[in-house]
């Protein structure tokens, strides 16, 4: 144990801990097991632990900060953790009966797959936040909604050239796995034991489905959802990773969701970038103008946030976005946000699983209402305020909710091409039950909304203009319409002798 | 005063200046005013001002420094300023006359929009510099070109689709401030007052258009233009900020004009990014090698450069351009550089306001001579060559100019193709007084030198070879001349029934 | 000599070495005499040398550390670095002889262009291991391949419009080498000598063709391939740089091969980006845990790698793919990695320069073996299993190599539609003797495997999802061929009256 502690005391002296030699006595004697073998095999997270708050803080001692100063949420010390670290048993055997992967480890009860429920047992209240997290919802409501699941199997499956077409022919579970599962998280499922040989000897350990994975809407063996590591990278579960934008870029850079890339060129991102490792994003309650001078992501959408004199700016949320009035990205068209996380219950006039009609009128009776709106949008306000001025935001917002305005016409136009490419026989579409997803025209019409509205909202939003304009904002907007009217035209020259005028849709 | 105090003392330690407690006491008593309510009410920027160096040097300090140290230009302390340091009334309130933004403010005639015309006031060389920088026009450049003003209409634009063509409807400006505005400046005028509830009880502001805004060319309440916030963001007006290349990113990083990310690849990003965090960006003069070992963007267009012996290698230009023989980027050719900062005086021999005629032939009176060019590429190279070999530095120029050669015959074989569509009557364009930049293959067109071409042309100025190629580079710059030539042969058999020969344009 | 040594202090001080007083003394009296002129013409280098470790530790002192923790490979000091510093001398002056850039310079017989046979003087192990690297025969396998010389032709060409087709019409040597040769790496001769004004007077100098470049196959004037500066950045050498990703960034971030922008959105490089600055790059060797939390590009392909308890976890390698036993980008298929660098050598069953068909099937004779393949994978997987289970890494090549089938099989059907474009004549290809490479529908083909497959394969290997989806990912791989499909079409149409049909290719 000499040397754990003396990395121990490297760690604490780090996070400005007290002595870490009396620490290291309060592992649990389980954990303490743990490591002696994980030392050596997994080195690299066993570093990493250590580093962390949770092999430095015991429960007992969280409970005694202050209340705006507290990382735990649970009112007391959950059973069997008194008066040690959160270490390796600590999570990984916790609610083992209800753990399909759970299995028996040299004598421990010991699951793989860490769940938001495992984590609730000192973070009760952030998990109950992040159960109303669209993010949570986030396997379901992509793969369960037959539009989207679509477009899904549109993007991953494998095709091959048939009759002068491209012609889907499987898509497989290892792609999804590895495509859009990444970010939203995949089904993971026990499917049965195996036996491997270890630097221990011969083992036995459950073969998981869907693994690796640490998406948000992770379905876990639990029967839980989500993984609080997505953001919390383990092993040592740092608050100031999850403050930091990099984290959210792993799922939030590409063209459908470019918010990385929009703040990068955003003052706020500038003002990081250049001056962020001046910045405490360790501090909790986290102190604005003192902590630090622009908002990352976490700041506006996520974060306990404090001015100087102790108010509270804004309440600490893993729902994400009860700051947020509209749901830019994502759909169709941009709307209100839906009343609750699981979007699969949306059914719009025309029967389709979307919140708004292809015309762009919103689902309203299964979304927030103006009220909720505006309670939202002023959470959101009281954080700029703490720097501008009410004009500054208030022109702010007004540019905002135009943008989306203006964005969803866009949409509606694309949409209007498209109906009369349906119309006129160039392309299968509803009315002939085909992919909506599928053909060239319509990949241009998906681009439309998925890439180039949601870009320029985005922009709006969070004031990156550069990014907005010519970087897959209101250019492709506009350009994209002309080539789409183009391509419409050409597919009528194309395919004149061949092509079967259709009746009208809708 | 006491806790203030204590916040100086901590932003003096980190500037490593003398002790605050004293300087504290130097704050106007109209500054101190101001901070008494805003400390609660925008804590942010206060907290942000204290860590900046006008809350803790008084102009009377700053003009003690040896000439070359100096970071204010004015060779007296501005009136109203004797024994204070820079705070909120000094920026505020000053030229309070010239202000149409000027209001009573607590018993105070405060203006909103701090504007080149009031940093003068201790900075006036930096901004006489600025007033010939081509950014500081950069509203008028866009807005009153009437090319250019297509050019953002046809972009920013809403459409909707008619007979079977996508046609603009509207462009607001809420949108145009939104986008290219954003960047190039708005303009900000005083619309009336309205009363608004506070924190404070009811107050009365000034209503102002085009706000929010920290555009470069910016046209101001007070007649004047440009904001010098944009680099030097407010409210800290670090130079260590103005000196990084985040901070450039937020106006250039979009494939219109991609700097940043050029930067980023080059081998000079790569050690920035790198070993830039072990740097000194905050010393006057900046010192090649020992307070930086690779540039940034400020090093080479316009920072204040010596050398270990104390010689000047560069002298500190807010023109930016007076170091740079071409223009690279934002027209249709890259031509020398304009004389003046106002570029809508030009006009090419075909009467278009453009410093290139359609042939690429430049429009030679209107643009810098070889022998200021010459003085400029001198400018430059004294930097590079602190590091670089002379065979190195004339072998970098001669490829940026043979690359300068290429994109231009590159642009003029688009022109060509372009012209031949409108001489089919494929699409409208000047001889029918039609928008150049509103059909699909003139999107084309325009993406080939705004894109294209300004991005070959950055790759090879800034050694970033990797955008250069297949990152809208050369790889594009020779494809979207294929597929525009395709694109005319689709619209030829796509409109073979409809379309009427027009007489050949110019 | 009393400034220089302050100087080498600091930098002693910041490398945490002994007394640097002392080892100024240790300079070579050629290496004094070199900066007593070049302090004052290059400083900028001079500087960056002295914060170096060439600068403050002799090969003497270096080969006293224990064998693991040296940086150098050598044996023995090099003949006339006895006792001193690695300086200007050492490396511009080492094997005058076979350097055909040598000059008599000041009394010295200086070559411009250090080699990795230079550096080998001390490194002979790094250089003999770069040797096996495909980079070092970057220049060869590009420009002496014909399909990819032609590749490189039709990319950087100047075209012009004739007939209704854009024609290239001349290729320049100093498009190439600023463009895909900056990293590929130029050939550098020696062209003569030309007479220079300096600030010493005149002096004579070699006038190198080439120059500049630090591309990692370069040919340089002694014979030797490749530059060690290219990610051991001149004039520190720092590990730092090479270990940190933006090093690789430079040539690894196109659309082509986008390592680092992938790398960026992995969870490996959010960590990398949020925790780094904590991070120990400069230890000898590279503790896992200790000195980092997640791999760099160099951890995995490069980096000695050993654990806490001392154990060699990975040899350090400069041929980077002996980690990998497949090879990902810059070919139309994926295949296991070929035998040797020199991949001029191959040849495929149709006769043409690559490892494998047009159909997909590998050319296997050229190309390592399933056995090797297993042993770099599992080169690979010691490094993973320091952080993950064994079955997180199973999952996770499960998916690369299913993502490596799947976007083969993508790029199959792509070649597919581009032969049926040639089998309709509706373009010219291998039949017709024509470039593969210059017509629409040809780049929309290369797009398919040089940018969507690559990108997609990429996204898998390393974890960055984000990325391979809809940013180049398995979004555009599927609809590039719907678009491919339509483009036919509507050649199909264009050129009725024109085409000419040709008999079947193949």
């Amino acid at each position: 144990m000499r040397r754990l502690s003396v990395c121990l005391f490297a760690g604490a002296v780090a996070l400005g801990l007290p002595d870490a030699e009396s620490l290291a006595a309060t592992m649990s004697e389980a954990t303490q097991t743990c490591i002696g073998c994980h030392e050596m095999v997994t080195p690299g997270i066993v570093a990493d632990w250590k580093k962390g708050r949770h092999a430095h803080v015991t429960p007992q001692d969280a409970l005694k900060k202050p209340e705006l100063e507290r990382r735990m949420s649970a009112s007391a010390v959950p059973e069997g953790m008194e008066g040690v670290v959160v270490g390796c048993a600590e999570c990984h055997t916790v609610n083992a009966a209800g753990h399909k992967d759970t299995f028996e480890h040299n004598g421990f009860q010991v699951h793989i797959v860490v769940s938001p429920r495992d984590c609730a047992a000192c973070h009760p209240q952030e998990v109950a936040e992040y159960g109303q997290n669209i993010m949570s919802q986030a396997y379901g409501n992509l793969m369960e909604n037959p539009v989207f699941k679509d477009l899904v199997d549109t993007s991953n499956s494998v095709y091959d050239f048939h009759g002068g077409k491209a012609v889907a022919t499987k898509v497989d579970g290892l792609t999804q796995e590895d495509s859009c599962l990444y970010c939203h998280g995949t089904r993971i499922e026990v499917k049965g034991m195996e036996a491997r040989e270890t630097s221990m000897g011969e083992m036995s350990f459950p073969v998981l489905s869907g693994w690796p994975n640490g998406g948000v809407g992770r379905l876990n063996p639990d029967g839980s959802e989500g993984s609080c590591s997505s953001c919390h990278t383990r092993h040592a579960f740092s608050i100031e990773m999850a403050r930091k934008p990099a984290t959210c870029s792993e799922c939030h850079k590409g063209p459908d969701v470019p918010a990385y890339k929009v703040y990068q060129v955003s003052k706020h991102g500038n003002i990081y970038e250049s001056m962020g490792d001046k910045w405490n994003f360790d501090a909790v309650p986290w102190t604005v103008g003192k902590d630090f001078t622009a908002p990352t992501c976490a700041t506006c959408h996520a974060s306990l946030i404090v001015n100087e004199s102790g108010d509270v700016v804004a309440k600490r949320s893993h729902q994400m976005n009860d700051r947020s009035p509209w749901r830019l990205f994502g759909l169709i068209y941009a709307t209100a946000h839906p009343k609750g996380p699981d979007t699969t219950v949306i059914v719009n006039k025309a029967g389709l699983p979307l919140p708004a009609e292809l015309t762009g009128e919103p689902a309203a009776a299964f979304l927030i209402d103006e009220k909720e709106q505006g309670k939202r949008r002023a959470a959101m306000q009281a954080i700029c305020l703490q720097c501008h001025g009410a004009q500054w935001v208030n022109g702010q917002y007004e540019r905002i909710e135009n943008t989306i305005k203006t964005t969803n016409e866009m949409t509606l136009t694309a949409t209007k091409i498209l109906l009369s490419a349906w119309e006129k026989g160039l392309a299968k579409g509803l009315a002939q039950k085909d992919s909506i997803f599928n053909e060239a025209i319509e990949r241009m019409w998906v681009e439309q909304w998925l890439f180039y509205a949601n870009s320029t909202r985005f922009a709006s939003a969070m004031g990156g203009a550069d990014y907005g304009v010519f970087a897959d904002g209101r250019w492709y907007l506009s350009k994209n319409l002309q080539q789409m009217a183009d391509w419409v035209s050409f597919l009528d020259a194309a395919h004149k002798d061949v092509k079967v005028p259709v009746k009208k849709t809708k």
